[in-house]
C-alpha cells in the first residue's frame, strides 16, 4: 500500500466517522451517478428578450434567478436561423447541410413534407439511450411528422407535444404517435408542457432521464393562460414570455424538490432570433442586428443559460463562444456515453467551460442560410460573404471583399472593417473554403412532399 | 399611557437587553442620522452598455452587484439628450428651458461660452448645504467655467476636476477655482477621481456628506489607466468603462469599511445616451433607437440603479418611470430638507419607491433638444411632434398627426400606432400644450460669449 492511499483511506475513514450516516451504496466503489439532462427550448425568443439580457418591460425572475446560480452566455449561437434547421443541429451535434435538415427554397418542415431526420442520424437523445436513460420529448418536434420521423423513433420513450410549428395546420397535439387534441387548445399548452415535463421528472427520479422540453412559444400565433394574460407590460408577447419563465422556475422547482437539483444539468436557450416581422408579436434582438431567418447576430445569437448547483459555479457572466451544436459532445461527456465515430460532428465539449474548470474548445461558427454558407467567424471577426435580410429580401446580396466586423467591439455590426484587417478576410475566407470542401451535402429533405 | 405605548416600551426595553451595547445618543427620542447622498454620473454611457442591461463584452461587475443589492430602473430618463442641460437638469430638479441652460444652436457650454447655470438657481448642493452637509463635487461640471459658475458657487465646499467636456481645448484639471494642470493627463483621470471621493467619504463619516461624482468618461477622447487598457473585450471602450466599473466598487467598498453603507443612498446614471457618431468609441443603446442628441429613446433613457443596504430592499428591477431631475425631491425627502418654494420645481419624489413602499409619482415625460419640445410621454405611450437624429439631420422632421409608440410594448420605437389610438394622441397633444403654456423661458446662457 502506497503512503498516498494509507492517506486516502484515512480521509476515507474520518469521512465516514463524520458522516455516519452514509447511505447503502454510495461508497468509493460506486461511480458517480450519471446526471440528468433537461434542456429546455423556446422557439423565436430573442437575445433580448429576458430581464437577465436586458429586456426594460419582460420580467423574467426564474430565468434571472437561473442565470445567478448558474452560467449565462453572451456569445451562444444556433446552426441556423430557422426553426427546423437549428433543431436538427441541436439534437445531432452536426450542421444541417451534413443530414439533409436544410433547403434555400423550403426553409423548415411544412405540413405537405414528407421528409424528416434521416433515421441513421444519432440524437442526443439515443447517445442517452444507450446508457439506460429514459427520454421524453415535450412539446415542439418539427423534424418530421410522418410516422417513421416522430421523437419515439429517434430515441425518445415518450413524446408530447405539435409535431411542427403552432401556426401550421393542423395545430394537432400527439401523444407518442398518435393524434390526442385537433386543433390543440394552444391557451394552455405551456402549462400542459410543463406539467407532463415535472410529472415525467417525478417518475423517473430513482433513474437518470432526459427530458427535451421544447416550447412552442413565443413564436406566433401567441398564447397565454388565463392567469398570464394580460400581465406583463410588454403586451401578449410578454405575457407569454412570463408564462415560459414561470414553467423554467416550475421545472427548477421541481428538481430542488425531489432533491435531484445537484445532479441534473438544465440548459435552457432558443431555436433562432425573434421573428421581427411580426411586428408587435415578435420579440426584440437586443443590441443585435436583424433576427429570424437572417445570418446578422440578431438571427443566429441567441439568450444561453446552464444551471446545476454545486457544479456549474454561480453567478458567472461567460463571453467565450458556444453553440447548441456543443450540446451533444458536451452531455456524451457529462453521461460518460460514446458520440458516433462514422460520421462528422461539429460538436465540441463544454464540459470544462460549464464546470468552470476551464475555457471553451469552439474558436469558430459557420453561418448557413439554407444550403448557403453565408459568413464564417473566428474568434471576434466575422466575415459576410452573404447577406440577406430575415425577410423581404429576396435574393442575398454578395460581398467581395467580405464585410468585417469584429464582434467583440462591435455587437451590433455596424462597423465594417475589412479595409482595415485585409489579413483576417484573407483567413476567413480561407476557413470557409476549406470547410465548404469538407462537407458532403445529401440531398435536402425539406424539399420533399 | 396608552397599551400600544406600553407593548412599545416592552419591545424597546426587550431590544436593550438583547443589544445592551447601545451607543450614547442611539435610543429613539434621537432623530436617524440624514443619509449620505453619493451621486455617480457617467458621461456618454449608453442604455446597454452594462453587463446588467445585456452588454455582451463588457464586464462590469460591481454595478451588477449594485444592481443586485439595490434598485435598478429600466425606464429612467435624463431631461435632455446632451450634457450641459442634462446637467443643469439634475442638480436643479428643472427643466433646461426653465433656466436657461438650453439652446438650438450650441447645445452646450464651449470653453467660449461667457454663460453659465444662474447663481439662483438652487442645486441638490445648496438644498443639503443648509441641513449642514459637507458637499464635494469631483468630475466634470460643465455648468460654466468663469469662477462665478464654478461648483464652489453654486453650494459645493470643494470642487475637483475638468469644468466641461473631455474633448475641450485646455483640458485643464481644477481644484476649487483653481487651475492645477494643463493639460489633464487624462490616462489617470478616474482613478484620481476616484481616489479624491473615497478620501472624501473617509473625512467626512462623522457629519453628512453629499458627493456628486461626475466622471468625464466614457466621453470621447477615452482613455484607461494602464491597469485597464487592452483588457476588456470591448476593446477601449470597454476597457474606459471597465475602470468606471472599478471606480463605482472603490466607491462602494469604502463606504463599507467605513460602515456608512447602511447610512449612504448611492445613485448611479449617466447624462445621456451613446455618441453614436464616435463609432466604436461610442457606447451602444442596447434595444433603444438612436442616441446622443436625439430625443428617441436611445439618447434619454439611461442605465439607473440606486442602492442603499438595509433601506432599499435588494434585488429589484423597476419599470416604474423616473427621471433625473427626480433627484433633488427624493434627496430633500431624504434629508428632511426644503425644497426653493418661489419656482417651478420639475423634481418628483421618488423616495417612496426607492424603499419599497410604493410606486413612482411620476407619469409624464417631456422630451426637449435644445428651446424646442420633441416629444412627451405619458404612461406607456409617448408622442414624437417632431424627431431629428442625434447628428447628421440639419432639420428636426414634424409629424402631424405625431408619431405615436407604446414604449412598453415597443422599447425600439419601431410599430407608430397613431393611427389605432387618436384619443391616445390627442390626450398627449393637449399635455404638451397645457405644458409650453406653462412654460417661462428665460434667454439662453449657452449663446452668450
Amino acid at each position: 500500500m502506497s503512503h498516498i492511499s494509507a492517506l486516502r483511506r484515512s480521509f476515507f475513514f474520518a469521512l465516514i466517522v463524520c458522516f455516519p450516516a452514509v447511505a447503502p451504496g454510495q461508497d468509493k466503489e460506486t461511480p458517480a451517478k450519471p446526471p440528468n439532462i433537461v434542456i429546455i427550448f423556446a422557439d423565436d425568443l430573442g437575445y433580448g428578450d429576458l430581464g437577465c439580457y436586458g429586456h426594460p418591460t419582460i420580467a423574467t425572475p426564474h430565468l434571472d434567478r437561473m442565470a445567478a446560480e448558474g452560467l449565462r452566455f453572451t456569445q451562444f449561437y444556433v446552426a441556423e436561423c430557422v426553426c427546423t434547421p437549428s433543431r436538427a443541429a441541436l439534437l445531432t451535434g452536426r450542421l444541417p447541410i451534413r443530414n439533409g435538415m436544410c433547403s434555400d427554397t423550403r426553409r423548415v418542415l411544412f405540413t405537405d413534407s414528407t421528409g424528416g431526420l434521416p433515421s441513421d442520424e444519432v440524437t442526443i437523445a439515443e447517445v442517452l439511450k444507450k446508457q439506460k436513460y429514459a427520454t421524453a420529448c415535450i412539446g415542439k418536434w418539427h423534424l418530421g411528422h410522418r410516422s417513421q420521423f416522430l421523437p419515439t423513433r429517434q430515441g425518445f420513450d415518450r413524446y408530447y407535444g405539435i409535431p411542427y410549428s403552432n401556426d401550421m395546420r393542423p395545430t394537432v397535439l400527439m401523444r407518442d404517435e398518435h393524434s390526442i387534441e385537433d386543433p390543440a387548445d394552444q391557451t394552455t399548452l405551456t402549462a400542459r408542457y410543463t406539467a407532463e415535463a415535472t410529472s415525467f421528472i417525478r417518475q423517473h427520479r430513482g433513474e437518470p432521464f432526459f427530458l427535451y422540453l421544447a416550447h412552442n412559444f413565443p413564436h406566433v400565433p401567441l398564447f397565454a393562460s388565463e392567469k398570464f394574460q394580460g400581465k406583463s407590460r410588454r403586451g401578449l408577447y410578454g405575457d407569454v414570455v412570463e408564462e415560459l419563465d414561470w414553467s423554467v422556475g416550475q421545472v427548477l422547482d421541481t428538481l430542488r424538490e425531489t432533491k435531484l437539483d445537484d445532479n441534473t444539468l438544465v440548459f435552457f436557450t432558443s431555436d433562432n432570433g425573434p421573428w421581427l416581422i411580426k411586428n408587435i408579436h415578435g420579440g426584440s434582438a437586443g443590441p443585435l442586428r436583424e433576427g429570424k431567418g437572417s445570418t446578422w447576430e440578431g438571427g443566429m445569437r441567441e439568450p444561453a443559460i446552464a444551471w446545476w448547483p454545486g457544479k456549474i459555479p454561480a453567478g458567472r457572466v461567460t463571453t467565450e463562444l458556444a453553440s447548441s451544436l456543443d450540446l451533444l459532445a458536451t452531455i456524451a461527456k457529462l453521461a460518460d456515453a460514446e458520440l458516433p465515430s462514422d460520421r462528422t460532428i461539429d460538436s465540441q465539449d463544454l464540459s470544462d467551460l460549464l464546470l468552470g474548470k476551464g475555457k471553451s474548445p469552439r474558436d469558430t461558427m459557420f453561418y448557413y442560410r439554407g444550403r448557403r454558407l453565408m459568413a464564417v467567424r473566428h474568434g471576434p471577426w466575422k466575415a459576410h460573404f452573404l447577406t440577406q435580410a430575415g425577410y423581404g429580401q429576396k435574393e442575398p446580396e454578395a460581398h467581395d471583399p467580405p464585410l468585417l466586423y469584429n464582434l467583440e467591439h462591435d455587437p451590433g455590426e455596424h462597423y465594417n472593417v475589412a479595409p482595415d484587417h485585409s489579413e483576417v478576410v484573407a483567413r476567413l475566407k480561407e476557413l470557409a473554403t476549406q470547410h465548404i470542401a469538407g462537407v458532403n451535402a445529401p440531398p435536402s429533405q425539406l424539399e420533399l412532399r
